[in-house]
């Protein structure tokens, strides 16, 4: 009998290549390819359909918790068991692959981990099951083993790998230029994906070894931890919320440096499997078909004598005229426009906005919330417009407000509305009036979403006036994000 | 005693060069510059600010009334009387000459036109008003006076005029780049402006030698117009709106080729005024101060190694990185990137979105009504959200829809609505809801703008879904445009 599988998704990134699409609270792992899915859909269904597979279980930052269950529950559905370790802080990879196989040995210390990013594009799902099934085999018999992908261009953003066979030589830092062109062409070197298999007890032992320090940090969380678990299908999931006072605790450093280049114990797959990092937005503006100009378009667009360019916009027209090699990436609060080969140093516009403390390099203007999103449609000094949209069965906190009132119109959908004493149930078009110092609450018992708009009047209108009564989400009194 | 002036603004244009910030009912006069001015404004306050100037007439289509109200009230701080011809189609600037020639001649057949556009920017403005003087000495002496620019470049956009001093010897198409070069090196030749100045006796007088159909045909239509007239500050002014039957039987033809290349009483007025037509984005991007690496930008913008664009956002955050030659025009509905030296093919896309029917090359988000705005903030297959800004004093029609339900929330300003029988006070804060049906009308009774948000519900939201039952301001009962 084989050992059992764990795939291990790793889901998190700051958001700053991909920009304006991705954010800090909305990282690479979610953007959506032109098939309609997303990057971390495609990652989830690529674990799920491994033999042996039965959880999947996520390590990401608690932020992003409401978001990823609505991401991978649309997909999910053989009604996997899905488990998911949420970080109060980004720790690096050490920290987040300890955490996973700790919570995996508790269950069974022989099984394998399948450790997989959530932002990687992998187009040759045959090659893949095979590359995964060699993995296996080397992790059964105690060995750390890294997917190594076959290189097709000198590229300088890699680590890379000199292997022989199934043997690690040694891992290699990003290389300058002519070292890239040599390794390409020596043909024996390899990038390093990041993508990890082995037993959950050789890596404790390996971590145990080599960076016993972060081991025992993640130990020590994990024995302060919220840990709730569960059955779905028959199979066990749990959830793990990692202290966040012991997190901040453990030594931020990669698995690669902690443990892969140091152990004795590594092997490689060389692997042939269509691989991207999706790490620019020229990547990704290469997949998919272009029209007879090379151009790659998704969105409403008109041009005159455009070529080889990448145009996305979520729902503006966008003119374009005697251009090429651009990337023009719309969203409804930000625009980027970037030449092609220069769209990696998009990341230096996140730092500046970052920097700035400008809201635009951290949410979207559509936020997520367990119960549903809410999309600002304008704000100005003394109003704001809202629509919020609340999910089937969901319930926002009984709240309040001392310093703006709401006015609320149903315009899909049936909400249950408390507004002060009463209770009352709004069908589309009806509204409600809720004056600040009120308390009120809003749900949706119906079968479809609640679609409301919302004008806020008042003097003040942050979103961190708020009184929370009462919240079936467990969310604090007050905090920074609405409702 | 010299003649009275009554300068001629000709306000129109396709709103297709620089789309998007332009369109068919917001062309070039309303482009805003840097200094917050519309070209419309500027060159009524340079045709105010002439020696005798007692009232400026504007030559426009009717559809734009209420929006150049707006702008010329905003800058008519002296008062000047302001008459106003209204075309209910464009038939070129003969027309448009001929109307105004006869409207100023049944006052006083003496008195001198200054014919100038509303798009152009003279950046001299002593040097202007020098050959205004020139100008009007010839005038009186019974020429047709055109202003010809010297030119600074080999422009192939342009008509030229060669010239001696002020006699025209000819009048040449645009020309190709080489005869370009070789016209500009001979300094013989001057640009064609587009602007004129002639007693209004004399272009009548050449207008019924060398167009008498045109004439005739303005003079009738004038027969059968409304016209309606006023003092304001002991001066004059009329309203004159032409016949739509009888306009559309004008012929269309430029002034230039229907007089002013046929008459034997041509003058020129060689003139050096730092004149441009703002033909183009790369025009209008030339206008104000550059940063360090020869940018201009007008809104939110941030950039990583970014030279020469020319960046203007209304409202949207737009980051740059690695282009350089750029135009980049960010608007609520529609985006344009274009090359710098491509930006005139602009209007390549215009066509395109003509032909397709597409709203954008018609109206902006924000539409001017008489009473005041209205912007769509969204608008979705049930629900639409506009907000709508009510002038002080002014009132909405009494108007019914049979198929849409409305939400009013006040957010400023004090609204007066009737909502079916009732007559109420709304002040901010404060809403009311009015069904499918219902007789309502708007109206703001008070000293600032009433700013109301308005949320409409039903199956069929078109802005034509309208019954007026009652106007202030005179139009028909069903418009295909709002309130």
């Amino acid at each position: 009998m084989t050992n059992a599988l764990f795939p291990v998704i790793l889901c998190g990134g700051a958001g700053s290549r991909l920009w304006p699409l991705s954010r800090e609270l909305h990282p690479k792992p979610f953007i959506r390819l032109p098939d309609g899915q997303s990057l971390l859909q495609k990652a989830f269904l690529r674990a799920a359909g491994l033999t042996g597979t039965r959880q999947v279980i996520t390590v990401t930052n608690r932020d992003l918790v409401f978001k990823i269950e609505d991401e991978l529950n649309e997909v999910n559905q053989d009604n996997l068991a899905i488990s998911l370790i949420l970080e109060p802080s980004a720790r690096n990879t050490a920290a987040a692959i300890a955490s996973a196989a700790l919570m995996v040995a508790r269950k069974d210390p022989q099984a394998l981990l399948l450790v997989l990013a959530a932002d990687h594009l992998i187009e040759n799902k045959v090659a893949f099951e095979e590359a995964v099934n060699q993995a296996k085999q080397l992790a059964e018999k105690g060995r750390l083993v890294t997917f190594g992908i076959k290189p097709n261009q000198p590229e300088t953003g890699y680590g890379y790998i000199e292997y022989q066979e199934n043997q690690v030589i040694r891992f290699v830092e990003k290389p300058d230029l002519p070292t890239a062109i040599e390794f390409v062409a020596s043909e024996r070197f390899l990038w390093n994906s990041g993508m990890f298999c082995f037993k959950a007890q050789t890596v404790l032992d390996e971590l145990d070894k080599y960076a016993p320090e972060i081991l025992d940090a993640v130990r020590e969380t994990i024995s302060h931890s919220k840990i709730s678990q569960g059955v779905t299908n028959n199979n066990d999931f749990f959830h793990c919320e990692l202290n966040a006072d012991d997190f901040t605790r453990v030594p931020e450093e990669s698995f690669d440096y902690a443990v892969m280049e140091r152990t004795e114990n590594a092997a490689v797959v060389p692997s042939d499997i269509g691989w991207s990092d999706i790490g620019s937005w020229q990547a990704l503006g290469a997949i998919g078909q272009t029209d007879g100009s090379g151009n790659r378009l998704d969105g409403e667009v008109i041009m005159h004598d455009v070529h080889d360019c990448y145009i996305r916009s979520d729902n503006r027209l966008v003119g374009a005229v005697g251009v090429e090699n651009l990337v023009i990436i719309d969203t409804p609060d930000a625009l980027l426009v970037a030449h092609k080969e220069r769209s990696q140093e998009v990341k230096h516009l996140f730092k500046q906005l970052k920097t700035a403390g400008h809201e635009a390099h951290r949410l979207h203007r559509t936020v997520h919330r367990p119960w549903g999103t809410y999309t600002v449609l304008e704000e100005r000094p003394d109003f704001k417009i809202k629509r919020i949209v609340v999910k089937p069965g969901a319930t926002l906190s009984l709240q309040m407000h001392h310093h703006r009132s709401e006015h609320w119109v149903v315009v899909s959908g049936m909400a249950k509305v408390v507004n002060g004493n009463k209770e009352i149930l709004l069908a589309a078009n009806e509204s409600t009036y809720i004056p600040a110092g009120q308390n009120h609450r809003l749900a949706n018992p119906g079968m479809i979403d609640v679609v409301l708009i919302e004008v806020q009047t008042g003097q003040y209108l942050g979103e961190d006036d708020i009184v929370r009564i009462e919240d079936v989400y467990g969310r604090a009194p007050i905090e920074t994000t609405n409702k």
